[in-house]
């Protein structure tokens, strides 16, 4: 069976099914091609069944910590099995609406693994193999969960963020490596669920590539949670004992070595491109060291015509980033010259409280000798915070020398809506006086960043400027 | 007693305390004359504890309506005692944190009710009598709830917003007059409580001023979560009955007469500029026939050095545009010429989900004869609300014929943060294009603004465009 098409898609997460519905909105014969699940490892295992297990799981806990409650608390537990259900039905009814709107919108999805047999020739393999000889090409291949030399996941001992979200049994201790954002939601979620968590990071901070002082603020309010978080351990070792994994290895900071005692161990040291197919294919097709694929400013690989997007091409590995990447690389496919702006590209952890971050850090702004000014504003003077009994998160907000606004972090409940109005300022070269004159609702979160901004310039209001 | 001054500032509101604040960053001597509570009526009585109930409550209202809780649900309650002790607590650190600042910036605060007695002589009546005579006056005074001929608060069975919030008892049945902003949250909070709530509306719409579709939806949610709402009903009588409280009046929908019984009426029928006492003081000072103090652009009224802000001159009676207009009036009394920009002021309803609209709406347009474009989108199709069960909201774009953003409306939970992305686009006269351009964090709320915006052009990704 063959298939012409003006733009073939490998890939259907949120890259490749958002570049299949633009490039069917500029009236091209788009093929999405899928081996898996359309909507990716973000819709299925990632973003947003861990959304749902966080909103879940907060509510729980929103209420266990509120003294005002007369009543058995003590009894009340999140039924897991049903939660895991009600899971599955949200990822389903978000799946068949994308599946519904790429029918409507006329893009003709194929099911299987496509390989790439010459620049313009795809062969997809399944029962009858399928080739295809589309105009363009999209590769948005995604990434899948990366290990180290000693610790395999093997789905049972050993496990990745999609084995934890399948779980149907809850571990009573859970030993988590990474305390990126992906360890730390799942740690979250595992931890409210009732099971001893421990987490375990190799670096200074958690969270790494945001600021100390941000890090530190945030490890202090998981482990007041109940969270167990250690930095700077290494691992070097993981052994099973009596039906336990334990990890051994040396702290960093004290140089004693340490030795942790789990039923599961949940990897989540990164994630690693889904480009070993594409390797040795062409060698106009070039890799980082790491195995992503290099693209130039407008996405277009090596080979003309062939774009690639998303976790494939590194750099942060975030569903939004995919799917802006997505329309860029198909409007490029039709003609159009665009090219992706990463100086705005925000991105959020969803623990409570959540943290955003947006454009260049402090630590960053001194590496490269950039001078910075700094607005710090925290939330015990926000008084939406405090009638949410929530008052210890903070607002930063960078600006270069002509005050420019160039980075913000938020350690804030929803600060992944908040720093939305930072990062269009950032995306329209606003300055500090552009953020604070605008009227902020009251009472609520986003009027931190407002007196952030007016921190900046020391002419904050419901705090001392000195 | 006598005081020289260069800045008077009768009230001590979110106006009055704001405006003192931003005079000593302007290093003048400022006298603050309250003769209530610093924070004034949203900090002790209005904005502030309302959202620590809301918020209480809502904890409550989102764990029953959780069908995978396992335990014994039904015997859970929020003891009213502490929840009002909790807030109480709230709103007090909140007014000793203005007192501190306020100190700590060289504002000096009397206590007492000030009477222009001149233009340049203020005279405050306490035990002994003080005369300030300031260089500049700032006239804060706030506002109180209106009433109704036949419906006078009593503090008994008719009662105001104040009233309510102070409330040692729970009523059974609670007849709410009004459905904008004060009468939805108040009906919410006593309506979780466990109360059996009523509200009454003269108009066609809930939360009058805004367009008719977004009214209608916000109106069924409120409804489905099992509060009564009845609009254009006409009240014409109160009377007692066997101790408890009768209103009757006409449906003007229906022409039928209705009457409804109970144990308290709160009177949320908007409010009453503190405006009495300037009466007749000068002719300088004009008033509109609501009794608002009428200022210029600048915010000064008829009498040269004397300027007036928040709800004692009219408008959208919202603290932040008080707190806003103290800013720029004081910025005025220091020597600066600015002037409000009222096409950005964003206000919101903190009901759930919560309700924000800035800018115009469709309807103003049309009345207007503007020609809109305008972007709705659903929040069925956002990914987020569907993993936190609340997929019922929209968002409402709106642009002129060049593209540039007039308005938005907004029916979502964390409506009153995500507006501020679209308030800071219209105050910088941004454009559909910028909004929908730039990366917004998946899956966030957020994103139905981008889609939102996209679809006002037909380029939605996650809806039909047809």
């Amino acid at each position: 069976m063959d298939e012409k098409c003006d733009i073939a898609i490998l890939g259907g997460g949120p890259g490749g099914y958002v570049a299949a519905l633009r490039g069917a909105q500029l009236k091209k014969k788009v093929l999405l091609i899928e081996k898996d699940l359309i909507g990716g490892t973000c819709m299925n295992r990632g973003c947003i069944p861990t959304k749902y297990l966080l909103h879940q799981t907060q509510m729980l806990r929103e209420l266990k910590d509120n003294t005002n409650i007369d009543g058995p608390l003590e009894n009340l537990k999140l039924n897991w099995t049903r939660v895991q259900e009600g899971k599955r039905e949200k990822v389903k009814k978000l799946v068949k609406g994308i599946e519904f709107l790429l029918k409507k919108n006329g893009v003709k999805i194929i099911r299987g693994e496509a390989r790439l047999k010459s620049e313009r020739e795809l062969i997809v393999q399944s029962k009858e193999d399928t080739k295809i000889f589309p105009d363009k090409i999209i590769l948005a291949t995604g990434s899948e969960s990366a290990s180290l030399p000693f610790l395999q996941p093997n789905g049972e001992k050993i496990i990745t963020s999609k084995d934890a979200l399948e779980l149907n049994k809850l571990p009573d201790r859970l030993l988590i490596v990474g305390a990126g954002a992906i360890g730390l939601e799942m740690g979250t979620i595992f931890h409210r669920m009732g099971c001893d968590v421990t987490i375990l990071e190799l670096t200074k901070n958690v969270f790494p590539g945001i600021d100390r002082d941000m890090a530190v603020r945030m490890e202090r309010l998981l482990k007041a949670q109940g969270l167990k978080i250690h930095t700077q351990m290494k691992i070097e070792k993981c052994d099973l004992k009596n039906g336990a994994v334990v990890l051994e290895g040396i702290n960093l900071k004290t140089l004693s070595r340490f030795d942790f005692e789990a039923d599961k161990i949940l990897l989540a040291t990164g994630r690693t491109p889904n480009s070993a197919e594409l390797k040795g294919k062409d060698a106009r097709l070039e890799f980082d060291p790491h195995g992503f694929l290099k693209v130039d400013h407008n996405l277009e690989t090596g080979i003309p015509g062939i774009y690639a997007i998303g976790d494939l091409i590194g750099g942060k590995l975030l569903a939004h980033k995919a799917s802006h990447e997505g329309i860029i690389a198909v409007e490029n496919a039709c003609g159009k010259t665009r090219a992706m702006n990463y100086s705005a590209l925000p991105s959020a952890v969803f623990t409570e409280p959540e943290f955003a971050y947006v454009g260049i850090t402090e630590t960053e702004a001194k590496e490269k000798g950039l001078s910075v000014f700094t607005g710090l504003f925290t939330l015990q003077a926000n008084s939406r915070a405090l009638t949410m009994s929530k008052p210890d998160g903070m607002v930063k907000i960078l600006s270069d020398s002509e005050e420019r606004i160039v980075g913000a972090q938020i350690l804030s409940p929803h600060a992944s809506e908040i720093i939305m109005e930072v990062t269009l300022a950032i995306q329209n070269g606003l300055k500090l006086s552009d953020l604070s004159s605008v009227v902020h609702i009251h009472p609520t979160l986003s009027e931190a960043v407002m007196e952030a901004a007016l921190k900046a310039n020391g002419e904050a209001i419901h705090m001392l400027n000195t």
